[in-house]
């Protein structure tokens, strides 16, 4: 949601799906800028703001937008109501700032629905049990969109982003990108991890495992544009094998994440033990690690390697760090400069050499590949941020994606 | 609350009165300009924007005051914990943007004053029991302080505010008005009702119907500044009779309300109805009615006169036109250009001739009186507001008010 301007865009959309014959259900985000400005009052006052204040600050965010659009909705004829995640309410754990949707009521809502109203519901945002504000994280409103979607069984959650739909990679990386007109729902999971950032990896989780198809559509077309032509102009994300051709091709995009660290712990004697342990002194922090190897030395000695976002790597070094004495290892090393390149594709699965074609590629192009993971449908490579474009547009072009 | 660097002043003050002691419930109104701003937002969308809609975005602002102000006290070291209005809950009936409070749960707050927690509570807002946000209106932040100070049955409720106590009239009208160190609860709800706009109203009915003495104190004073020094600058609002010196003066203060309007209805047949049923229809529509006579014409009929805020005059002058035939009276005139003028003292239960004082000191001004209207502890005329001023002033020296 951006200007006011935007908000009556919004409005004039969802009523036209509305006088169509559709119950219609608005999950909306913050108008644009205005988490950064809530975000910077709080700046102002403290370097490490209370993550519950934080949450309660920044959800006034959204409370914001529901309202204006459901006046804007009013205004052009239509009845709406808006609702705050408590008021729904939208049921999440207690983890400030990154908390989890555990379940969404909907009698309210069907209620207002059965009413004729139109919904609105604030994003992002949800209630714990002790009555607490959370926040669900940035690109939450995702999730809570697909979440709300889930708890209704509605037949589709259309989600209007800044993009007007998912590409086989970034268009700002390789400029013959190509809109895919669907795409399977295990592959968007796997493009939302590794970073092409259309929709929150939760929401598409969410969506696959309760089978609501995703369209992603550009916020920015002509909101009275034809039902039909609309919904063409954007990406279905869906599980449904009906709508997605598996024979046809074997990789359907490529996607990456700049900002990855990567760490390695030298020397683990043969113990089982520390490997977990480590792992969990870590995403007890709430860190997300990704990429893990583990390899046995010649000494006898096991070498292990896991890559975390960027912006966590300091915090890692530094729980490694004051943990060091009561592990037993040699040493640990790392490096932040590097990123990761994926290939992707459901095909796959039927189709062999994918890995070989596409580290003979990297290779040709004398780009080294420091990790590598493989899943059935996607394989990931991390090499140094310096190489990362160039990596995405030769394995663009070496699976002729802008052809496809 | 104004500015961030207000913010961090109230929390310099709050932290004052909590490590001398005392356990501190802090009750916060929007920054300063904040209301303004979601309003001006509602209103790019919407000329008469849904009440419920509006206390929903109105809400907000102290949503993000109280937050802040948590932050700020933790930076300082405090223990701070920030809730809205629903998360107490303050309990409220379903009035949108004029709602009353009816009652305030204080299982939470003494929890965490227990806990060794300050307590920020946003107020001017409550939910009411279908859990719809609910606004109390301007200034409702002070019956927020009172309501919860009940509730906890605290000792004191201080009110900071841009002015540094309660004066014997308006210093911008008379500039000898005086400071007054102590005021009768029962002056002051006259006060407050007739336009010194101190504290709204129903904060002071409150208090005084629970015995909660309110402190009404500047927050543009040292937030450093000892504490005792500081009580002593404003004005304590009480109805303890040891804090009145009840017998030594008549008059208290000068109130006046210039913004008033006076609608006469004229010729009503006699039946007692056709009053009650006017009132009815005025005050149906959450309309003040403020002064009122009945006088009977030579014909048999009577003559009926109110007044109301000038805010409101065209809504009822549109209610009464509407329903015009339905009523079996002569003519409604009407006139928008009154103020209200009141002399106030609980000491004019024990003095007599204050009322002819008053008129007389009028009437050598050649200031016609519209209407008259007097309760135990007040006198209050309509006059032409271009008098206003003039009436105040001369009634201010009269009463001798500048020298008690």
């Amino acid at each position: 949601m951006g200007s006011i301007e935007r908000i009556k865009n919004v409005a004039s959309r969802v009523a036209k799906w509305h006088k169509a014959g559709n119950q219609v259900v608005v999950v909306t985000s913050a108008m644009s800028g205005e988490t950064n400005r809530l975000l910077g009052l709080a700046k102002e006052i403290s370097d490490q703001p209370d993550p519950r204040e934080l949450d309660m600050l920044v959800s006034t965010g959204e409370q914001t937008s529901v309202t204006l659009l459901a006046m804007a909705l009013k205004i052009i004829g239509e009845k709406a109501v808006s609702y705050a995640g408590w008021q729904i309410p939208v049921n999440t754990d207690s983890a400030h700032t990154k908390a989890r949707i555990s379940s969404v009521n909907d009698v309210k809502v069907r209620r207002e629905l059965d009413d004729g109203k139109i919904v609105i519901i604030a994003g992002f945002q949800g209630v714990d049990k002790l009555g607490n504000i959370t926040t669900l994280g940035r690109g939450g409103s995702d999730t809570s969109a697909v979440a709300v979607a889930v708890s209704l069984k509605a037949s589709e959650c259309m989600i209007y982003t800044d993009v007007n739909g998912v590409y086989t990679t970034d268009p700002r990386v390789v400029p013959n990108a190509r809109r895919l007109k669907t795409v399977h729902v295990e592959e968007m999971l796997e493009m939302s991890s590794l970073g092409s950032k259309v929709l929150q990896i939760r929401s598409v989780e969410f969506a696959g495992n309760y089978e609501i198809p995703i369209r992603v559509l550009s916020s920015l077309t002509d909101p009275l544009m034809p039902l039909e032509e609309e919904a063409n102009s954007g990406t279905l994300v869906t599980s449904f094998e009906k709508e997605i051709n598996m024979e046809k091709i074997a990789v359907t995009g490529i996607a990456f994440n700049r900002e990855e660290a990567k760490i390695t712990v030298l020397g683990i004697p043969y113990c089982p033990d520390i490997a977990h342990q480590i792992l969990e002194m870590v995403s007890s922090e709430n860190i997300e690690v990704d990429m893990i190897t583990q390899s046995r030395s010649k000494d006898g000695t096991n070498d292990f390697t896991f890559t975390v976002p960027r912006s966590d790597y300091s915090k890692v070094k530094n729980i490694l760090d004051a943990k060091k004495e009561n592990i037993d290892v040699d040493e640990i090393t790392s490096d932040s400069g590097v990123s990761k390149v994926s290939v992707i594709g459901v095909g796959m699965r039927s189709h062999v050499g994918v890995a070989s074609k596409m580290l003979r590629t990297l290779s040709e192009e004398n780009i080294n590949v420091h990790m590598i993971s493989t899943s059935e449908i996607k394989i990931s490579v991390l090499i140094d941020e310096k190489h990362m474009e160039k990596a995405v547009s030769v394995l663009h072009n070496t699976f002729d994606l802008q052809n496809s």
